[in-house]
């Protein structure tokens, strides 16, 4: 199939799955999600996504009981239904069903709902744009939830300038973007924002400063503003579906392309690992 | 009927209702709300609430092309079909359904969803317990939308404290509860936190404003500590389901019952304004 939906053990086409509408992701966004890579029907990353799962989940109080094997098994059989061999895998749980009453629910049980679909992987050779917006998000940004009008307006708002991604900023401080990480080469440093409440610990940044770190490139995870990222060498977009992304233009300014060797070097370690990683 | 649910032109009861996966709401919390009383199938104040939901709507750039006659024969035949003579009427606009990626998806319909049921008007007489808790909200909560975990989350540590509310603050400064605004007496003079982003302009708060003008009772829209909140003559929680709450206890320590006269002057005056309103 081109794609699928589960949930709560039944298997649709993604258009046609139906669920209650007092589901209350359906009228609170009272969830949490991940999204992940199949590459020939095997997982990437699966436990770093597992992990942060189970932390997003503990953040919000949600009582989802069942066990990394047996989500891992649906998860499976949704990526097995689809015939693609490049797949973006997403799931959500969400506290249960109910009549609607901001407090939780008594005896409500967390609906699993998955969707999968064949995306390939990006193009990394061309360098990309971005626009800048203000970061208004909620204080507890660390957590992946369903609450993503801020990432949705902002995803449009790049769109509509012809740019791929913008980039958030605190009072001229950039923390990352409408959904991926922002990371930076300057003189030879790979420098990100912290993983702290202000951004989401992306998997994919996780892996880039790995592996930056055993090709011995210095990483700083201390914060930038956006003065510095219009002064550095590279900037890459890095996210689970994006991998990483070179930026080319920052609100219609030229920046960047002053180490692209190490950024391709950079690139390269990751689909390296990436490959090795799902063929192992 | 008990209660009713309706979307895109279906009607069955709430826990049947069923809506498409790929409903914005669902994935992104996507969308915008209102709830209103219904009191012998008579709606309350649906001008104002209908105002706010168009300002909701134009901050997400929904293109709900629905005229308010035509929406507001939908929410009449909703409550029409519970029997409840004090009804919440609940609705939610959507973006629409679409395969999920973060840009507003092309083509995709706005969906309207909408739940009523008996609800019984709260008791005005008894004081109530509240917590505090920091308000970590996203910078828009004018906007009424969808994306609610903060309020789920201080809604529930409320509840499990015995609790009816949780009184937010940024920095020490109150800017109102989880689902309601909290207005002070002091002096005489009934004060509350302005109408800008830190708070919903909630229909209630400005009832009750007005109609303290037109008793004469001064009116401050400033902002007030969680000191100053403690030495209130009186604290009111006001809320479309609420109407006007005393609070006695906050965060454990008993404060208010200084200026129980003017308290229930201005319950009564709205008590009084909400059945003219129903009956006219």
């Amino acid at each position: 199939m081109e794609n699928i939906g589960y949930y709560n053990g039944a298997f649709a086409p993604i258009e046609e799955l139906m669920i209650p509408a007092c589901d209350r992701g359906v009228y609170f966004g009272d969830g949490v999600y991940e999204a992940l890579r199949v590459e020939r029907h095997r997982f990437f990353a699966l436990r770093e996504h597992l992990s942060r799962f189970r932390a997003s989940l503990a953040f919000l109080r949600i009582p989802f009981e069942m066990t990394d094997e047996a989500l891992t098994a649906i998860l499976q059989e949704a990526a097995d239904r689809v015939e693609s061999d490049s797949q973006q895998l997403y799931f959500q749980v969400t506290r249960g069903s109910a009549i609607r009453t901001h407090a939780f629910p008594e005896g409500a049980e967390p609906n699993l709902l998955v969707f999968s679909r064949g995306v390939p992987l990006a193009d990394l050779s061309e360098h990309r744009r971005v626009i800048v917006l203000p970061d208004t998000r909620w204080e507890h940004c660390n957590v992946k939830s369903l609450n993503l009008i801020p990432s949705v307006l902002a995803a449009e708002a790049a769109k509509e300038r012809g740019c791929c991604e913008a980039v958030f900023h605190r009072n001229g401080v950039v923390t990352e973007c409408s959904s991926s990480n922002l990371l930076m080469l300057k003189d030879g440093v790979l420098r990100t924002a912290p993983a702290d409440e202000k951004i989401l610990p992306g998997v994919t940044r996780g892996h880039f400063l790995m592996l930056a770190r055993k090709l011995g490139v210095p990483v700083e995870e201390i914060a930038f503003t956006l003065e510095e990222a219009c002064g550095a060498d590279e900037l890459m977009i890095t996210s689970t579906s994006a991998h990483g992304l070179p930026v080319g233009e920052l609100e219609g300014r030229a920046v960047c392309g002053r180490d692209d060797a190490l950024l391709r070097k950079l690139q390269k370690a990751y689909r390296d690992y990436f490959y090795a990683s799902v063929e192992n």
